[in-house]
């Protein structure tokens, strides 16, 4: 599985990092040099980015690059480009931080799917749209690590808030829900922040419940009544969850978190050689 | 001082979460409802990305926005926006987002200009390009913390590394430097990972050194050895330096770092009320 990542946004990435040409290389009077540039992973962790990474040395002017499998553990080299020095100085920087970026996501976010799996093997990981604008890279990181996306837009999935109530009430929310032509074919998440509006939606027939910021034990008992009255409804845990404090939620259908996207980099470098 | 960040820029952090519509606000019928919304800082820290959130929220359609001031520690609300909760539902996320993300880089590098101040005045702290894509919000974040930009791409500074250095060496590297017409006009920085290199390119006449990942120790030695032979070169320390180290490094000129990047960010939400 991978996700379309747009040439315009890779174009941006190397533009704002680029700008006209490495001056550098060109003052220097080297860039017409054979050489190789490698990626190194100098810590152990899920490889992602790799083939963005590959597209921004072949978009500089690479002649050939390999790289190695996205979503599996890697350390060490982990992309080699070879070409004239301009087009791998101008690759360089942008190419290492994708991955580092995007690896430490996919590090970080498949040790949060271990940890809870361990409690739960059912339990899915889902990240919330908390994440920093140009998201591509988070979500593939995201996605390498093997957690899923909660919704990619508010075009896509229907979540009750509370800021949409206090435009109409709770109840009369529902009802409207129930009863729109413009949502009957898309899944309707009801955000609660108690058992009691909890139990409301599921009786009204809602099966996705997002119970947000509860404590464990509270959240234990919204999820215990939610199933005795529909054990086909999910209940889906977000607020505050990351790596050290997930086992404690993840008896739930799911884990609803942002944590991947504040995770540290895998540290990265690049060596280039002559040819 | 602000940075410029580009109208299509904006459109994209709006467009990835959005998608076409908020699909709940429709579903429910409240489009058309007049409301506020506020952006609330949960914890105190310097102010950072409101004037983009002002812009998100302008752009969804919102009739009025007015903003606290960045640049300046506030907490509590630091936006209100006044709309038809449709406008309102499509900026929401996105624009707290901005300002979470932005006032988080913004509150440690505060924090890591006045550490390496209280040990030296005059000491600048300089980002580093080794910055997640789509920069513009980190770069403003930094700017508004009280850093600086070391380099805004390749095209405009040059600097010598390693990377150079294996397709010619050391010594004609600088020679080639100094008698470049591409970049007499420019600002010549020379990477260098030990004393010896350094004082070559002092010698030489070059008056930027970066010192990458020396130790403290080391790093004064070629402080003192550098400006003993030109008191006019500035020395760069670079590598491994953030708030919990920075005191030690600060004797310098400037400190390198790219650890505003990946600070937390500021915990934010946002309320919105019938009007």
């Amino acid at each position: 599985m991978d996700l379309l990542i747009p040439e315009m946004i890779i174009d941006e990435w190397l533009r704002e990092d680029v700008g006209l040409f490495d001056l550098t290389t060109q003052a220097l009077g080297i860039g017409d040099k054979e050489g190789m540039a490698e990626i190194m992973l100098r810590e152990k962790g899920v490889l992602c980015g790799a083939r963005e990474a590959a597209r921004i040395y072949l978009k500089a002017g690479a002649d050939e690059v390999e790289v190695a499998e996205e979503g599996v553990e890697e350390e060490g080299v982990v992309l080699r480009a070879v070409g004239r020095a301009e087009a791998l100085h101008k690759a360089w920087r942008v190419a290492q931080n994708v991955v580092a970026l995007a690896s430490g996501v996919a590090t970080y976010t498949r040790k949060m799917v271990e940890a809870a799996k361990s409690i739960n093997p059912n339990v899915k990981v889902i990240v919330a749209r908390k994440a920093p604008p140009c998201r591509h890279l988070y979500y593939k990181g995201v996605i390498c690590g093997g957690a899923s996306l909660h919704r990619t837009s508010l075009s896509d999935t229907v979540i009750l808030f509370d800021n949409h109530t206090v435009f109409i009430s709770f109840e009369e929310a529902l009802r409207r829900l129930k009863n729109s032509d413009l949502v009957w074919d898309k899944k309707i998440v009801i955000e609660v922040d108690s058992v009691e509006k909890a139990v409301i939606a599921v009786k009204e027939g809602f099966e996705w419940i997002q119970a947000d910021h509860l404590k464990p034990d509270e959240l234990r008992t919204l999820y215990e009544r939610v199933k005795s009255i529909n054990d086909r409804a999910k209940v889906i845990a977000a607020g505050g969850i990351k790596l050290e404090n997930v086992k404690e939620y993840a008896f739930v259908d799911a884990i609803l978190t942002s944590a991947p996207y504040w995770s540290k980099p895998l540290d990265a470098t690049t060596k280039m050689a002559p040819l």
